[in-house]
């Protein structure tokens, strides 16, 4: 084998959410690290074109739009039509900058080993870095010059990227993934996004909210079908109303760019859409394409995806994969756990299985969260629960901000009264699910939030509210 | 006894936060319940002059100045030039008499029936109700006519009114007190607030945010000593910056209305300091002086608070007494818990303790919240602990909303890492602050913040922070 071989204990392939986890988790425990990234920039797409930046872009899109402001008052603070691209992106950048600054100082501290280039396996233990994308300060390796990392474990965590298609001539025209669709150079007047899950979602309500007009296709018949199918429609008839055009049941069947760059797609229903920009958001696949990975015996499975057991061990025991590269839920959220209790396990160190209990947050507008079971899941199962429900307009906080839509749905079962699930559509639901989930955690039932008090006015009355109305409704039966 | 006299199973004088929830409670459980109020509208302070008015303001006043939207992009969103009065309180008028609507509807649906008049005790079971303040659609009394009413038990939430110290000549210019502040008809330039109580605290920081400059006087040294010291001094630090001068350990001499209107105070320190307007928040006193307690009875404390013990009964086993009524906490959130314990005691139905954890939820700018013990309650009671912080700008949804100086403070108890006390200064923290009060009530240690799974980008991340920075330092010991 050619040139030096380093020796760590922990070797990561991948410098996103779980990356940048286990590498704080190992150096605090005095192990030597060393993490190999071929992005300019840490931080993955939980950083970088993914999470922060979609929700940077939507909280923007809020405020500028007026939408944070709404009732408030007689003054229109709606600047809608004076917003630039400039305006739109520049907090963004921003923000994402900071964040790169942060994560590069704090594996410093944690005197991580940091490679940038493209890891591949030579063998179960060995990993060659081709330098690729350096950034100097970051770079160890001579530039072109191969280096070689032997691990005592290895996690993989290099993520996933957007599956393009080949229907869509993508680097034609105003056609964009959700890893691109932040370099366009303007306010596209009309949208199409093909694909109606999360990201599409989410993209969806930001570019209207940004005065867009969006039309969303998707192959199957409702909006993101893991949702309970009551949040699901209310959020459906929140974004209708909000000038999102729902296309179900619908596939594209081609999509021809002309010269001046606007794209006219054809659908399977013989409807024409002539758009300025495609957000092409079909799913996404594991980056295990440059691992090599058949060298080091780990098996693989559809898109990529790497399966793993319940402490994430791939099928070589020694070799550990987290967040997206192991598929659903493919969250940032859930990346930083797994990637954490990963690297607690290959080190030897206490670890308890993950919580099934894993909340959702998506950031549409209204914005949506969950955590536990829904409605048909409780049904499936064949267990008996009750409803309590609050609406954020009977609420004295959701009154003054006013949020005319928002509700929270609770689900008990019938026979304790315990938590099942927590549903919640509207302002800042993605912080107050936690409530519901830490009275989940602990197995709490209604009672908690009869005897709790809460601060008035605030939204986290309404845990309290649609108690009641649970308890009223399981007296009635 | 001149007149018919009625008879209920609950008579409830005061239709406040306490006494709504109450009427509520009994009517559900098919009680007859009659509800005494002598205010125009429902609602007590809760809703028509402190909680939901004072918060309503602060929420117009943050929107209108820009503050909400700070950093997010470079335009400047900031209309604070623009504000009339108009806008300013229109908002805040516009929800209150939504409220309104909506108490009286559902004390309808209740099936309570609802005098409006003065309640004043004949003896231990009997109040007789001089009609007052008659809304047509609600009132039962003819007008002019008393009407009594025979309660077997009575409940006393008639609720506190602010104190007006004889220095001040309420009626004569620019002076206001907590009750009266909302009528003004246009943003002062120049604000003294006497007393850095809740209250206080409140108004100084929504009249800064509209520009005002604001004076606040107190005779004490140091900002709400009932909070922990950090965020005490974070809250005064913040305050300041945004333009609100603090005057400590002064009191006020004199204060002179000249022909203009303008008031001149003379400070103790001898300082003069001449102001448009004058909020005098020094504290308020328990609304009891028109009930002829006497009669029936009941003993009163300093400023008229009634005493009461842990199921809420005054020293008479069949009157109780809930709300600001009864002193300290005072707040609608508390009111509402007690109003319902009460009742349920009354009627003979289960009811268990109210919990000793209450959150405490200030409306300042930047928000506070807390709940539990604070640094000094630990050391007075010589209980070793563990602190953890985490800062809202290492946090991804903090860095986007631009919260650049928010907090969360966890503590914990040494010896078996349960969580003793929250305290949470920046945006949202009167809601994330119930994250941790689910913790304590369930009596849960670090350890449910580690193995929680937390949306990402959210404000709830701070939790697993700053109890993984209370880990390290309870390690580092």
């Amino acid at each position: 084998m050619p040139g030096e071989t380093k020796n760590y204990n922990l070797v990561i392939l991948g410098g996103g959410p779980a990356g940048l986890v286990a590498a704080s988790m190992a150096t605090e425990s005095g192990k030597t690290v060393a993490l190999v990234d071929n992005h300019h920039e840490l931080g993955g797409a939980g950083i970088n074109t993914g999470t922060v930046p979609s929700k940077t872009l939507r909280e923007t899109a809020m405020a500028l739009s007026g939408l944070q402001s709404r009732n408030l008052y007689g003054v229109d603070l709606s600047l809608r039509r004076e917003v630039t691209i400039a305006d739109f992106l520049g907090h963004e950048r921003h923000i994402k900058a900071a964040f790169n600054a942060d994560l590069s100082r704090r594996l410093e501290a944690d005197k991580a080993d940091i490679y940038n280039g493209t890891g591949s396996f030579l063998d179960p233990h060995t990993v060659s870095v081709s330098p690729g994308f350096i950034a100097p300060a970051l770079s160890r390796p001579a530039a072109g010059e191969d280096i070689f990392l032997r691990g005592e474990n290895i996690l993989i965590a290099t993520g996933s990227s957007p599956v393009r298609p080949e229907l869509f001539p993508f680097g034609k025209g105003e056609i964009y993934d959700s890893d691109t669709i932040l370099q366009l150079d303007r306010i596209p007047k009309t949208l199409a996004v093909i694909g109606a899950g999360v990201i599409g979602s989410e993209y969806a309500c930001t570019f209207s909210a940004l005065g867009a007009v969006v039309h969303v296709i998707d192959g199957r018949d409702k909006l993101l079908p893991f949702l309970d199918a009551e949040i699901s429609v209310a959020l459906a008839v929140a974004m209708e109303r909000s000038g999102v055009v729902f296309h179900w049941n619908e596939t594209v069947r081609q999509c021809v760019v002309a010269e001046s760059g606007v794209v006219t797609l054809s659908l399977s229903s013989d409807l024409w859409l002539t758009v300025d920009a495609v957000l092409v958001a079909a799913g996404r696949k594991s980056n295990t394409g440059r691992l090599n990975l058949p060298l080091a015996g780990v098996a693989t499975g559809e898109r990529g995806i790497i399966p793993v057991d319940e402490h994430f061990r791939t099928n070589v025991p020694h070799i550990y994969a987290a967040g997206d590269v192991i598929g659903f839920p493919a969250l940032a959220s859930t990346s930083m756990e797994q990637g954490r209790r990963a690297t607690r396990h290959a080190l030897g160190m206490e670890v308890n299985a993950i919580s099934p209990l894993l909340p959702n947050g998506i950031y549409t507008i209204p914005e949506i969260s969950m955590v536990g079971e829904t409605e048909e899941s409780l049904r499936k199962q064949g267990v008996d629960y009750v409803v309590g429900w609050a609406r954020y307009k009977d609420n004295a906080r959701g009154r003054i901000i006013g949020d005319e839509d928002g509700f929270l749905k609770l689900l008990f079962r019938r026979d304790n009264m315990k938590l099942a699930g927590v549903h919640v559509m509207g302002e800042q639901v993605t912080e107050i699910v936690h409530i519901g989930l830490m009275a989940m955690l602990t197995g709490s039932s209604a009672e908690i939030f009869v005897e709790a008090c809460f601060n008035v006015p605030t939204l986290s009355q309404l845990y309290k509210t649609a108690t009641m109305h649970a308890i009223r409704q399981a007296g009635a039966r």
